[in-house]
């Protein structure tokens, strides 16, 4: 396994798959395991993650997981890149497949309401102005809507899933209205939320939120998630990673 | 003070206000007291509480505050009534009238964006089928959507309050997507929600939700509540009847 001089490979605390990362780009967070372990999956599956980055999302779900094949699309080439090497020096090739194309073709190239799942952690600011831009491109792109915003996203993830099809996301709750809007806007019914505190008396700062394709309305507000506990990660927290890591 | 044969005087465990009460009737629950302790009021406000019953909440607010005044509007006579002995029972007729009137006819009568705030505790659930409902009427209509339904509240506060005034509701989490789209349709913006479950591993039950007229996009989701701590009351719901009876 060749690695380039700027990048390094980490541990993913998952079985033993590794990860490859750059060493001063955007590296995935909390959120992402977050995400991944959200999701029931099940076994057969077709399932879709939008704007996968590094392939972090895949690659948990097919270490937790079997016989599912898992698509991961990622518009940045050399980021995609990257995630087929993960994917090779895990022999995950028959469960994951990376696709460097942008995901406002998603269903062009994956077909229309043929997926079960889909799942995004996409941008999760609004396209900042010029002066206030990450220098970094790649951050940039992963943490601002530049190459596609929140409409995009849930747009194609509809356009992707089957009937009663899941939708899994990680936001920001500052824009929980807009984006409950623009979930029904396309037929995606929220089901289930799920709001992440940093500590148990501050207000939420993610949220992970199920919608269900043409479901009925009624949603249920999960018990919350609080990521800290005194200095250390919360049993919560700790139990996620050690489930991860069965 | 005569009561009637079927009433009772309750203590709203706030300085030494009472309360009358049908005997087997609807009573006011935590729902009310949690309600009404959400509100940031300061003096010198004209507040509303739609649907205000036996006028559980204008009390706490009257008990609570000072220099304020609030009118409960109740459909119901006799429920009017027995609110507005209440009121004579305590001395508090300065600061809370009651108006026996349907709460859609609300800013006829009070003028429209007129209130600096709103509240409500409505009722949760949807017009029952005949087979289902409550046999006792104050009942059905305390607590299904018989005489208003969402919409009619919600309408009816934007039309009361001034620019950037606030409405205060509690509700049942399984409507938020409902709520939040019907708040927005009358230009009530979404600021803060706070989640309350009967404990912390169970999903929320209640919300309370804050929207201001015309506010900018953007809401807070507050740390949650928990009611119960193994058999008691826990410390944050014990904390708010202390702060009721200072």
């Amino acid at each position: 396994m060749n690695l380039l001089r700027d990048e390094q490979l980490d541990d993913l605390q998952i079985k033993d798959l590794k990860i490859i990362q750059k060493k001063t780009g955007f590296k995935f967070g909390i959120d992402a395991v977050l995400l991944a372990n959200s999701a029931k999956i099940g076994r057969n599956k077709k399932i879709v993650d939008l704007g996968t980055g590094t392939g972090v999302i895949p690659l948990i779900i097919a270490g937790k997981t079997s016989n599912n094949k898992i698509y991961g699309l990622e518009i940045q080439k050399d980021i995609a890149k990257m995630a087929e090497r993960s994917i090779m020096y895990n022999s995950l090739e028959d469960s994951i497949e990376i696709i460097n194309e942008d995901l406002k073709k998603a269903s062009q190239i994956l077909g229309k309401n043929q997926m079960d799942i889909v799942l995004s952690n996409p941008p999760y600011f609004k396209d900042a102005p010029k002066e206030l831009q990450n220098p970094d491109i790649r951050k940039l792109i992963s943490r601002h809507e530049v190459k596609c915003n929140l409409e995009d996203i849930i747009k194609s993830a509809s356009s992707l899933l089957r009937f009663q099809g899941s939708f899994y996301m990680i936001h920001r709750p500052s824009r929980l209205i807009e984006i409950v809007t623009v979930l029904r806007k396309y037929e995606l019914e929220p089901k289930e939320i799920r709001f992440i505190h940093p500590r148990e008396n501050k207000d939420a700062n993610l949220l992970i939120i199920h919608s269900r394709k043409k479901a009925n309305q009624e949603v249920k507000i999960l018990p919350p998630i609080f990521v800290y506990e005194g200095e250390n990660y919360s049993n919560a927290i700790k139990e996620i990673y050690k489930k991860s890591s069965l």
